[in-house]
């Protein structure tokens, strides 16, 4: 099970190559990220006001199949890849939303953390039932 | 009459102060412009591929009323400000989808220049045409 | 008088036109002006967490005289434009570094404001001595 | 053997969490790989108009071992991690310029194709010569 989110890539994300530059599709997998977060926890913003717990990301990578172009609608298809004692993988897999064929698929690996002391806490149980009231469980 | 566009902003649209930088207020304008174009004429890429004209921007400017924050849904109103002979002005006001108030517009003036030699040209007549069938005319 | 700070326009600040996209320049107005804030004050940090106001933008404008290309080494001629009683305007007029031509001038207008309370204050007095100190008077 | 660029975090890069955006890194290590171009090939867009080859990015990702704050300035040190028989690897380190502490390190991973075909293509004797001109060599 996961999450969906769709896209579409803008005149100003195209670089010089006249291909979407490939730092944005971090971004696109970062919007992706606040909509789910949005979802678990009732608005993206809550993550960050509400909560005793940060979620720093300490590892990112990115593997590019296929060239984005201007206007190309795409849709963001995001699931669990591992959720580990102190740290969640999420993984961001974009294809084209009317071909489905695969354009660059990102991960995100975010620690977990004490919000005031920056300590490196477990997954909160708050995270975990959020998880599991959007379906979004660890196959 | 006029043309909307939705978008949300974005937790890597924030700046330093804690709400939207003010230069991604000109990115939203431009996205619902896309999304005009595409309207227009079939697909924003069409606007680059199939014309003979290109419309650079010749001036820019943007009033701030009311500060946006992370996760915040906006609504972006279009409509024709100015149509000259050889340019247009498209307004751009963008309100909170939920309260309605203002929380930024944008103007963007636009050129018309022939695209190989890039001189100025009077409107083209498909981009009339085009403004009509989208029910967006000079009031 | 003024101040002077250089950039390079870069891969990922070109769109689907080829050119640097016209919301960079106010990027690079504002990395000016942040410069501008560490002659000023010591560090852009400063402006941010040592001082009782804050300085947020009400409009913004920039002109177009000529597209720049990946890779030019710009110029960037900052000037005092106007100082009002609660606000004041800067100019940044952009220029290639080797030929000096124009391809853009940017005015920021920042009001200032109490930063707890987020009402209008006057100009304050570290900031008048700020700008005497860099020589950055109005003409 | 490497390449240093030194670069400033900006007010507009910074994120809802009051740091420097995961991806703004992937632009600063771009930045300093168009320098690398530059100081390679005379200048990056040569590498865009003049040659037969293009390198297009397969993998990119980052590693992140402390957060960057506004104003912070950084230096970014190039090395040739890998240079395959049809693809590249640099890696960018970034520290302190003052601290010298290691903020994130990113790694880039270019394949050579062919501009026309974007088939694969061996790495060009062109690019083996201009390495070894900036005394980049695989250790």
């Amino acid at each position: 099970m996961g999450f969906t989110w769709r896209v579409t890539a803008r005149f100003y994300e195209i670089d010089r190559a006249g291909i979407v530059f490939f730092a944005r599709f971090y971004e696109y997998a970062h919007a992706a990220y606040e909509e789910l977060m949005a979802e678990m926890f009732g608005s993206a913003e809550a993550m960050f006001s509400t909560f005793l717990f940060a979620m720093p990301l300490v590892h990112t990578e990115a593997d590019y199949r296929r060239p984005v172009f201007m206007g190309d609608r795409l849709r963001v298809d995001v699931s669990l890849e591992r959720l580990g004692r102190t740290s969640v993988t999420f993984r961001y897999r974009i294809t084209g939303d009317e071909d489905g064929e695969e354009r660059c698929t990102v991960r995100l690996v975010h620690a977990f953390v004490d919000r005031e002391r920056f300590t490196p806490i477990e997954v909160p149980a708050v995270f975990h039932e959020a998880l599991a009231r959007v379906g979004m469980e660890k196959e």
